[in-house]
């Protein structure tokens, strides 16, 4: 396991008084291709960990559900036995991983990425192992909940967080009254299959016109193909469009328009104190935002306009490994501002 | 105040073990024309009485907020005391509104039917008139917790409701982890500006194609006269409907497409346990369901197909009055299955 260049990102270097908590808690983000680990102490980001198991590979070529487990199962274990060894004061496993979790037994229900792990339990044979508790949760989620930890210091009547992940497809997580919401069946804020363009393009799930298929980087590729006839990377796009190319600003007008449209819809059901953006796209918001706010005074209705308050993630994409780390955890054990 | 004619109704005599508690709860329907009001023992109505103070035409014509909140509290303490009269043993007063209520200081926000009522304090000369607790909810929110307790007894693992009601517009009310959800600012589910027909049609609330103008009392009038060139109160067409009018069946299946393609953004976004659908359109659900039913499986993402569950209401519109008479209250003082 390769230990990342940075042990302590800015972002999540906070007021010293948090550090008073000696405990240490570690949270993973499950990808499809890279994990990452992150030690935490308070908001405290104190070392964080990479490797590329390719995890999708790996259960893809497994073939069933109890080889995609075993592997999974190890391959995560490993990593964190690496972890634990640096860092013997961990207390606490949080998870956060692409795909559908239940929320009441915390069974891996689907993933889209890591085939075969359908109603699969991950917890038990890491709890086994190391001998702490280990908590599982969807990636969004996640995020969502680190993305709370870092914003309540600065907002003292923060209580509900809607967080939207661009990258390569579009996830979902939200925060109500401090705790995550995971729906009924832990498939609430499937966000990225809200429809926007009826009619539209095809996504994946079956239907047309999902937000996905706009304003992920998927959705960025397919509109700059649209008006150039070129392929290029959705980050190569995001220089082009910095350095002033027109049909790659386009492309992520047309992207911002189309999440501004899915939050009017969410914000008219929500009502969030805050909506924070992250994900691999953030880093092309200056190409997004005034799309998505002329989409957003368009739409949503007169009470709401004004009041949507929308930021993209400064967490430099740690927010997923901060709130596994917390996830799961009472009230007490989660980093305060003191 | 007249007494209403039945002071049991069916759909609420629950079991007689839920009586036991001998506290008497007092639960108000605040309309813009109609004032109900309804006096609970656990689920139980024991006594209900309606007036049509018009508190519409009250505010209009009071031409500022101080006196339109003193005579609204006024009209609707004197239907208040009328109903103590006759029930001493009441401990707590709810009452739901229709408009945006603050959260945090319970303040009545704004109100589509009761003009210049803005950032009113109904609560606090109701609390000093009767010197008991009086709360103040949103109608829809207190119709979406009045069917969450209805519906407890039947399904044991519930705990998200989603409430939609279409009478004249459309109200939207939610309960999560068994509390009402109001949103940042009160302005949450304003699901009846959910867009579904994008350039459809206008909206009194500056949009086109939102859903209250297709799902609605309105909204049924509106496909009716489309189709037609007649002009028909939603009542006649729902009477039409039910002896094989195909125009009017036709008006109910467009308000059921409509609602089905809110309620597939809606659970993408919640994943509820249960959604009830009310209001003064019930009656005609049989010939919107179909409608419904086949634009949430268009419109769903595979591992929400089939698990949506649901169910008009069977309240008979008590719902908001059982509801406000329980808003705010502690757990235990709120009616369980015993």
């Amino acid at each position: 396991m390769t230990p990342a260049k940075t042990s302590v990102h800015p972002a999540l270097a906070t007021d010293p008084k948090i550090q008073r908590n000696a405990a240490l808690h570690l949270g993973l983000d499950i990808g499809g291709t890279n994990l990452r680990l992150g030690v935490f102490r308070g908001l405290r980001l104190l070392s964080e960990y990479r490797t590329a198991p390719d995890l999708s590979e790996v259960c893809r070529h497994a073939g069933n559900r109890e080889d995609a487990q075993r592997l999974v199962v190890r391959l995560v274990g490993d990593a964190i036995a690496d972890a634990l060894c640096k860092h013997k004061q961990v207390q606490h496993i949080g998870m956060g991983i692409p795909g559908f979790v239940d929320p009441g037994n915390s069974l891996l229900l689907q993933s889209p990425n890591l085939q075969h792990l359908e109603n699969t339990d991950l917890i038990s044979p890491l709890q086994k192992r190391f001998s702490l508790p280990v908590c599982l949760v969807n990636d969004a989620n996640a995020a969502a909940y680190g993305e709370y930890l870092l914003a309540r210091p600065h907002h003292s009547d923060l209580r509900h967080l809607l967080y939207v992940g661009l990258g390569t497809g579009i996830g979902g997580g939200l925060v109500l009254n401090g705790q995550v919401y995971p729906g009924a069946h832990g498939s609430a804020l499937e966000i990225g299959h809200l429809i926007v363009e009826p009619n539209g393009r095809v996504c994946g799930c079956g239907n047309r016109g999902c937000l996905e298929q706009y304003a992920s980087a998927s959705g960025v590729k397919l509109s700059y193909t649209e008006y150039t006839g070129c392929h290029k990377t959705a980050r190569d796009i995001g220089q082009m469009a910095d350095a002033g190319d027109r049909s790659a600003r386009q492309a992520f007008w047309q992207a911002g328009r189309a999440l501004g449209q899915a939050l009017a819809h969410l914000q008219k059901i929500l009502d969030a104190d805050l909506v924070c953006i992250g994900g691999g796209l953030i880093g092309s918001w200056p190409w997004m935002a005034p799309a998505v706010q002329s989409a957003l005074d368009a739409d949503l209705i007169p009470i709401l306009r004004g009041r949507t308050r929308i930021t993209p993630s400064s967490s430099a994409d740690c927010a997923g490994m901060l709130g596994a780390a917390y996830i799961g955890l009472e009230t007490a054990e989660v980093p305060h501002d003191e």
